[in-house]
């Protein structure tokens, strides 16, 4: 099984300069949050809808665009006048803490408490890598069946919070909220969950409150 | 960038391996389909339903589960009495051509000419690595919004056949599927679409035919 020996080495190397970044970055006053989750769970709705709330004070919050070719979601964010930075892996799954190191040497930081890592659409490898943040946010949909905590436990045990999203499709699917609830509590039993229908705009509010207090 | 130059020295070894795979079963008259897509895009369940026919032979298909950790998928297909192996990758986000070489070591393949690779939900290196399939099915939901042929190309790039699948819940989200037909066309003009909500069983016949056709 090579490429598993070969995985450990690099993750062994990775880990090294996301601790080096979660130290600088917390000496300087900055928190940075991954945001994780399957491609399409609604990672970059969520962020958008956060990020465009009057409440929040885009001036102090920063935005790094995993993608693997596009800055599809980068324009996202531009759009709504938040400072982006686009990180294209050409392919990789996943980024890795020493692309991060890259994409906060271009961030102008000036004024900045706040940095949100938008990771690639993964549940297994961004799961494994660390990338230097302070919290991870893990984006669920109810559209994505009720296995997944059980298939992708290392993405739901290593999550601070989780936000169950698309709400709004639940009744027309066979999935069970309160079994996706206790199975991602038995992983994780200290994670917060919320429930939100991110392009409706509802049940954002937790997350608008996480990017607001310091 | 470390892992890229280590992703392709494993690269290159996995594709002599399924190279090895597709010449060998190709010799036994046994062809081999790799079923791919995002996590909940509902692979395991178009495999249940279409298995589940009664138009096709079931002793002449077997399946091949992958995933990291669990049996949940390769009990799924149990239930519905096909021959099954689970291969779990014990995290690796992919399934690798020598882990289907040991899958198949302990495959019964007498009266087997279709073998159906169930691969990990990831749109990323499930499309980079060859397994020594024949044949390559994507399978690509409504709920996962229009940017996904765009954010990965490869994917939709190298599958023979598309299903867009969750075709129920399209009146209920913002998902363009003439734009979604269009931009696989433009990244694979001869590409095989279909549309189904494989837990009803609807559009399915094409994935029927498709086993069916020897």
């Amino acid at each position: 099984m090579k490429t598993i020996t070969v995985n450990r080495n690099v993750l062994s190397k990775n880990d090294e300069i996301a601790e080096k970044i979660r130290g600088e970055l917390a000496a300087k006053g900055i928190r940075m949050i991954n945001f994780l989750g399957t491609p399409g769970s609604g990672k970059t709705t969520v962020l958008e809808n956060v990020l465009a709330n009057p409440e929040l004070d885009k001036s102090r919050i920063a935005v790094i665009e995993g993608d693997l070719f596009t800055d599809l979601d980068a324009q996202r964010m531009a759009e709504i006048g938040i400072r982006t930075i686009q990180l294209n892996t050409e392919g990789a799954c996943h980024l890795e803490a020493d692309m991060v190191e890259k994409g906060l040497a271009e961030l102008d930081l000036d004024g900045i408490d706040t940095i949100i890592v938008d990771n690639i659409g993964n549940l297994v490898c961004t799961a494994a890598f660390q990338i230097g943040a302070h919290m991870r946010v893990c984006v669920a949909s109810t559209t994505e069946g009720n296995d997944k905590p059980l298939k992708y436990p290392n993405m739901f045990a290593t999550a601070d919070v989780v936000l169950l999203n698309k709400m709004d499709l639940a009744p027309y699917t066979n999935f069970d909220v309160d079994r996706f609830v206790s199975d991602v509590k038995k992983l994780n039993p200290n994670v917060e969950i919320h429930l939100c229908t991110a392009y409706k705009n509802e049940g954002l509010e937790p997350v608008v409150k996480l990017f607001a207090n310091k």
